[in-house]
């Protein structure tokens, strides 16, 4: 009787994962990770060189169709089903033996697998291994402290609302603005509306190769990054700054 | 010439430091770390068993005193004499060598380290090692996502006012109140009155032995608990414990 292992594999330099994450994955059999079609997955990029040989690989591919919006309920309806078959087949790989799933950042923390999780409750035994979320490999990038003293934090999405985005930028020393994309625009015109863009970075790709640091002020309107996060610095690092 | 290297450890579990800061402490033949007199010191604990023979330690002992209380300017003036120390040390050691810093959790989060640091700025090379914060330990202690979808995430410290600290309860998905300790009834009112302390969970010292998990409703009035984080998860865990 297996188990399964959700791995959280940190923010993308494999040196950042932990040395747990690190014995499972190098000693996986089986090794799931999601990925869209005809991209190699960004969590199966981090483990490049790591599995075993013999390692049997299951690519948990987003279902595509040309034919329903991704915003759809339609859609929904697929990504469901998509989630229920995989998480009926992982179960039963588990029966005989343990899985180990890759997840980027911290599983807990706005991680895919948790719509696996959800559904393996009670079905077979979850080990889920922490990682370094995502942001935090993004704000070691610039080199300051996020957050020192009493500063607030907030995490939000670039789904949210632009009204409440500018509400919520008002109303925090520091920010992280996660599921940037295609939110890029509203994200940068709620900051403006904040008084908070000067104070914005974009980080693209944090810790991995072709990482970007840049002014969010100075990226070109067109530009829709992938795997990319809004940072701004809380009160103690701009006071520092303003010495 | 040699290097400062602050090496974040995580949240306590020495199996979820990151693969480069395990190799950094291993290898490191200066070691720093802040403690209280007359205690281990936390950071130090965490690497108990890993440092090589014939490392050197340069325990870096907060500054007591009986005759001023700790949030007076007297002893704010202490602990910035103590910091200017203790960078003029390091800055000095590392002219010869590299020096390893260690730090618990992420050091660009909330991390003492960063009193260190901004001090160094100009003086000499800092290298930071991300590692998982340990409000990231905490929340994995429970085994449910801290955040899905578009929850809001906000991270408070127990220093706040009360009445800021309601007006921020009630205004977020997700919460993370770190600072506890002494700050823990206000805590406790707080969430009473913003309509979430049902909703409230108290890890005490997450992934190290001794680890605590228990809902603050049931956590004695009385208790005053060392590395404890108070956690409120998002709604789309809430969601889903309703069905």
């Amino acid at each position: 009787m297996g188990k399964i292992i959700c791995c959280g594999l940190g923010p993308g330099d494999p040196d950042l994962m932990s040395v747990r994450a690190a014995r499972e994955v190098r000693g996986a059999r089986h090794v799931a990770f999601f990925r869209k079609k005809g991209h190699p997955g960004q969590a199966r990029s981090i483990v490049e060189g790591m599995l075993s040989e013999g390692a049997i690989e299951y690519p948990m591919e987003y279902p595509v169709t040309t034919e329903v919006a991704f915003d759809s309920p339609e859609y929904a309806r697929l990504l469901d089903a998509f989630h229920d078959d995989w998480a009926a087949r992982l179960a039963e790989l588990a029966l005989r033996d343990d899985v180990v799933v890759l997840c980027e950042g911290d599983p807990y923390f706005y991680g895919s697998f948790m719509h696996l999780h959800l559904r393996l409750q009670g079905r077979t035994e979850v080990e889920v291994i922490a990682g370094i979320p995502g942001m935090v490999g993004c704000w070691n990038a610039i080199g300051r402290p996020i957050a020192l003293g009493d500063d607030v934090v907030t995490v939000l999405t670039g789904t949210l609302g632009e009204d409440e985005l500018v509400r919520r930028m008002r109303n925090s020393d520091a920010l992280v603005i996660m599921k940037t994309g295609r939110n890029l625009g509203k994200i940068r015109r709620a900051l403006q509306s904040a008084g908070r863009l000067t104070d914005a970075w974009l980080i693209e790709r944090g810790t991995m190769p072709g990482e970007r640091v840049a002014r969010l002020v100075d990226v070109d309107e067109t530009d829709c990054p992938y795997f990319a996060i809004v940072l701004v610095y809380g009160k103690a690092w701009r006071m520092k700054a303003a010495e």
